[in-house]
């Protein structure tokens, strides 16, 4: 059982477990077991995990058996739970509420040895599809205020299974850092009335040595401050695009894209682990007008953390310009 | 060379390396070698350090030379140089100044098999006093804005070498954390008129549950709302303390409280990787009378991070409570 508890100070939200607690054993125990050496998500182990939520599968094909092509159940060692209410109480000068959300896995596809960077990208806009699925349908929970669509990929990117997999995390609070960029937005809108994203979009577009590639509807680029080494933004070029809404060629389009990136950072890093993240409007909430949806994707590549711990400075070694310089050298042809 | 870039939605400072970057191999090489497998922090060693800014050492004898307990040279290898103006400007909606800054290493003891925990109270203190030194010193420089004073202690924490020492860091920007802080403080201030340290020292207090230990003028805690298990907060207890003006006996105090703070760590989890920060108020700035100064002490120990992507939630398995009580059930004589 967890527990939502927010700084008083600054205003972020930790998640603190109050039942079955770690003993300080439990962490120099070294690393968790990496799970089973045959994969969970295969077809035939259906029964391995929680009912499925949501599958892409053929019509004439049952729930919980093969054929699917893409399948979502809830995560079976959730740090949420789904059943109950809030709570929302103070604690002295804290706020609190009960640990209460959905965690969700996304099994990308039934083969244990592809990932998203094999993928065709018909398979990768399918992943897609499955994502604007979930996050209309959990939209429809009313406690639930921001929808978290992530992909850990490797060990040093926290994936703690190998068969190819994101994670959907429904939450009742919205994440500190989202708040500030919805601020942030709305900030620079009330200054200068426009669009920071459009801004942005446009200086990328003016400048071009940051930029690593782009088709129709999306391009992708090294952003001008980045936190990490080789980190990719995908965009959306419709400033007034939602994720909800992309049709059918703007899914193929973002599959096309996303798959080009990832395959330019696993050849130009030597298969990096990796994490991606899509930002996407908070559901249940006022509109926000001045906000674009966009994934981050972030390498996880060695770095020195020397100087990060009481400055919160992140050092970044590779400048974007470089970095978009290097992915484009990567010699890539783009299939269907 | 490196730049400081500013976000322009969030503002987080990046620090971006703009000459001699680091290519795409530079990562995939694997950890940076760990440096000499002697300790260049022994005596007669001193000309393998640029030449020392400060030193604690009897007064015959010479700098750069034996004979000295705690020592501080500039990083061989800086982040920042200390050099040159800041020549602010904006590229686009960007805010950027040059990457000029102090980088100085703290070498806490001339014998390199001793760590902080090993060292007497009175050694502990002698550096809290090199600390002290290099703040108000550092301050003197009207381009700097925030000194920064941490530890990264073991591999995972950061460390490159393992002879004790840790690092100051004068920044020409105020760290965007940092920054929330003073405005989380002045917030509740204009909210309540009191100061919200001082409510939550009252709060640490009437609970008791997640005081590790305490001593006539300082009190160590794991805090309602930590981002890690086994995090550790020590605070003075004079709401009005100030970091620069502690006397010889308060600093014996905080030596006192930290030493036995790293010994229950030690003890308690097999000897962890650690990072300490300090958290002292801004130089060269308005006075900031409702912050105060604290360290933070967060031991780096195997947890999912599963989570922490698309959310920056930070997932707590191991709660305050729980965490404090696992500390003071350690057995610990106190020394002199």
């Amino acid at each position: 059982m967890t527990e939502f508890r927010q700084d008083a100070i600054v205003g972020r939200w930790v998640l603190v477990r109050v039942s079955d607690i770690w003993p300080p054993d439990r962490y120099h125990a070294g690393q968790a077991p990496r799970g089973a050496a045959i994969s969970p998500f295969i077809y035939g182990r259906e029964d391995m995990t929680p009912p499925e939520v949501d599958a892409i599968r053929p019509k004439d094909t049952r729930p919980d058996t093969p054929g699917w092509t893409v399948r979502t159940v809830p995560n079976k060692f959730p740090a949420l739970r789904i059943e109950g209410g809030l709570d929302p109480r103070g604690v002295g000068i804290y706020d609190m509420y009960n640990g209460v959300g959905a965690h969700e896995v996304v099994i990308e596809t039934p083969d244990p040895r592809k990932q998203m960077a094999d993928f065709s990208v018909a398979e990768v806009a399918d992943v897609i599809k499955m994502y604007q699925n979930r996050y209309s349908s959990l939209a429809k929970d009313r406690r639930f205020r921001y929808i978290a669509i992530f992909k850990n990929y490797g060990e040093s990117a926290g994936a703690s299974l190998e068969h190819a997999h994101s994670q959907i995390i429904a939450l009742p609070i919205l994440p500190k850092y989202f708040e500030e960029k919805l601020q942030g937005a709305d900030r620079y809108f009330s200054f200068r009335g426009r669009s920071i994203y459009a801004d942005i979009l446009r200086k990328e577009y003016t400048d071009r040595e940051r930029i690593v590639t782009e088709n129709e509807d999306f391009v992708a680029f090294c952003p001008y401050t980045p936190r990490y080494a080789f980190e990719v933004s995908i965009f959306p070029k419709d400033t007034s695009s939602n994720f909800g809404g992309l049709s059918d060629k703007q899914r193929l389009s973002l599959g096309e894209i996303l798959k080009e990136v990832l395959v330019r950072l696993k050849q130009c890093l030597n298969d990096p682990s990796l994490n991606y993240y899509f930002n996407i409007n908070p559901v249940n909430s006022e509109p926000q007008e001045n906000f674009l949806w966009h994934i981050d994707i972030i390498p996880q590549l060695f770095r020195s953390a020397e100087m990060e711990w009481g400055t919160e400075l992140y050092v970044v070694n590779t400048p974007p310009d470089a970095a978009a310089r290097f992915l484009r050298e990567i010699s890539y042809t783009a299939q269907v």
